[in-house]
């Protein structure tokens, strides 16, 4: 198993770089044949087949029918084979394509997001083949996509060309949680989130700043439309009609809030603050972080920015702001309201001469699996096997792309792997437990087994 | 002449580089004696003579004491031998320290600013010592810094310790402007300036902003600092008590204003902007240029800024403000009143753990030659007969080092120069015309001659 991590590991499959991923997807389908699941790469185009760095890339399509219960349900494993970039290298201990072993601890970028998850669920199949004499108590299917650490801009694309292929009774996604009393966490859902980037046109270039009583300085003008959005003291969006189509929590659902662990004062020192917005703690510091829309500014610049002073007035100013969406949003009904209210401030954002641009970076809806999905018994169930303990969660702070395969398939996915906060995904040293790895394996092969009981 | 100027041009002395000064100060002190003029250079600290690069760079003094009449006025000369840097270097026509001639123009950096004004007062001086057989009218001095470009920050501290060497009755400054008919503008006054850094902390490294509704955004408490120093709309500026010791212009100030010209639709065509602030127009826009202070963002830089989107929580976020200051605005009691602006907004800002750090990065005061003084008249009279006519600006719009004569020895400057709007200044292909350097050359020679009989 750490051999076979270790090789996908070594190929830097970055996906922001367009960089190693149709070598990566190939190393993952060659594995996959290896093991008894009938893989194959699929594209968007059948074209793109002949170039080496295609966009969309390719996706890893695997499958395994079950010959003694061919009607039984169909598994869709999701997973991903792209990694995020490997910046700043500088703050790594070992080359982050190295896959270097320590102790528990197997490092390098994707050993934990999600390239160790992927081989768990590879293992676990091929130890069921074993088992159960080269054939699978259920049908089974992966996905293995190359994007979606870029947002997965091509998934519902792909989910809508291969319809037939991919189609299943349950989604189980890439990855998942332990907390830090080794209890699984089975997590239901995924916030949507949309991406703009505000550009404020000012004067054709950057102009002497002695002029500034006289000419709009667009830094200013970008500052007015980011303090517009969101009074920061109560976290609350000052767009119209943003909260429109929320609906609230099910009393089963807050109950399950109300158990779910979140360790404040941990996660506060781990990010260096002393309180949270609205003096927010417990059950609605929880209910919060779950369950309401954020906005954040992602990025600013404009003008000069190094070391002293440079009296100008810049030319142009930007700002990224990211937007995260609960379920029944529709993030491009978001996106229009917020041009509208854009525009409600007296701004004209037009055109290509406006000196407003509004930008659609990415977007994508939120979706949250309802508790009493099928599904989610022998998920949990399988998780408390394997871990020891496992607990279920409404739905993820962050986004995925889970959404689609509800709009597309009409089915719901649940999260569960092997990583905790310490291993460090997306950033320097990340790395995934071994123990863990054997923990996960389990925990998939278990699911595999209740699933076709159930 | 054009040889002279050349061989300055090729001199790359770009201050905010600390680059090439001691050699251009060598440079212009050879010169001066060459042509008669005694000259030394002079160090704040004298060990600073055996460095190569000594910070603050050399002064280059000059004198001449009239043989004729040594108990007449002495004028000092204010220049600076230190230029802008070069960049964007792409963008000029020729090698930026070439110093080539095409046609009427030697192009180069430094041309206009500060080298062919230097050049020309230099030629003046030798021209009359040749009319009056090796002596002058008058006594004059010459004043050559070394950091005009980066905010004269030790003018003050060498002002103070040679007071007696450098004591005047007027300093003529070092620049000034000509208009689109040719007639030579010669102001009074320069406004003050304070540069400011804002930085505002966040959490201890960049998160996901999936926290968003949790952790405060840096760059969201920054937009709202910035949008509470000044109403966008109206230009004017909301700190307390910010206009408290600006007095109102005498009505001969308001009627040498509404003379000055003021080309709004070039100036509008030229910066790329359809109307001014306010749609202040006509006697308006020149009053507000000349008279009113100014609170201007020059940078704003948070987290991430590269192409596509990154969905962080920065950590910091940091705003670069200029505040340009009209006589009688001291720097230091303004910047106090923006410390306490952003206290009375709630912050902390006390120490090296607060949320909100506030810079001081450059500050001086501004200060305007009342039109009343003894000298105004005769700077005009030898502006007028050098460039056929001439008219009298109450103040410049921009800032220099004037107010440190004025506090330090009680005299007034005087601006009078040869450059336009089109010599570049600042960027890239600066020049000067050729023409014009032979005007403001007789233009000097006549003050010289002028301020003796007066």
């Amino acid at each position: 198993m750490i051999f076979d991590l270790k090789t996908l590991i070594k190929i830097p499959s970055v996906s922001a770089k367009n960089q190693s991923l149709v070598e990566c997807a190939e190393a993952v389908s060659t594995l996959m044949n290896r093991v008894g699941i009938n893989s194959e790469i699929i594209y968007l185009d059948p074209k793109d087949k002949d170039i080496t760095s295609p966009v969309p890339p390719p996706i890893v399509y695997g499958e395994i029918k079950s010959q003694k219960n061919p009607k039984s349900k169909t598994i869709l494993f999701y997973n991903h084979y792209d990694v995020q970039p490997e910046d700043p290298i500088e703050l790594w201990d070992h080359s982050p394509f190295s896959g270097k072993v320590e102790g528990n601890y197997i490092y390098g970028r994707g050993a934990a997001d999600d390239k160790g998850e992927l081989i768990a669920r590879i293992k676990a199949v091929q130890y069921l083949l074993q088992v159960y004499d080269g054939d699978l108590p259920c049908n089974i299917k992966f996905i293995v996509e190359g994007e979606e650490e870029i947002g997965s801009p091509h998934l519902q694309k792909y989910l809508e060309h291969y319809k037939d292929k991919l189609k299943a009774d349950v989604v189980i996604w890439e990855d998942g949680f332990v907390d830090s009393n080794e209890k699984a966490i089975v997590s239901l859902g995924q916030k949507g989130l949309f991406c703009v980037e505000i550009n404020v046109k000012g004067p054709s270039k950057d102009i002497h700043s002695s002029n500034a009583v006289l000419i709009e300085n667009p830094a200013l003008i970008l500052s007015k439309i980011v303090c517009s959005l969101i009074n920061g003291k109560t976290g609350k969006i000052l767009i119209k009609d943003w909260y429109k189509e929320i609906k609230e929590f099910t009393p089963e659902e807050k109950e399950a809030i109300a158990k779910e662990t979140f360790d404040e004062e941990v996660f506060k020192r781990e990010v260096g603050v002393k309180r949270f917005i609205n003096n927010l703690t417990g059950y609605d510091a929880k209910l919060a972080h779950i369950g309401l829309p954020t906005c954040n500014v992602s990025g600013l610049s404009s003008g000069y920015t190094g070391p002293g002073s440079k009296t100008i007035i810049p030319s142009k100013a930007s700002a990224k702001i990211d937007f995260r969406l609960v379920p029944d949003m529709d993030y491009l009904l978001q996106f229009e309201r917020l041009q509208n209210h854009v525009k409600e401030m007296g701004f004209d954002i037009g055109d290509d001469n406006s000196q407003i641009e509004l930008n659609l970076l990415i977007g994508e809806n939120g979706y949250r699996t309802p508790l009493d999905n099928v599904f989610v018994k022998p998920v949990l169930e399988a998780a408390k096997e394997a871990f020891g303990d496992s607990i279920v969660s409404v739905s993820a702070a962050g986004t995925g792309p889970m959404y689609y395969f509800y709009k597309i398939f009409n089915v719901s996915s649940i999260c569960i792997g092997g990583s905790d906060i310490s291993n460090k995904a997306h950033s320097p040293n990340e790395c995934f437990r071994i123990d863990r790895l054997g923990k996960i394996t389990k925990c998939i092969a278990k699911i595999i087994e209740i699933i076709f009981i159930a």
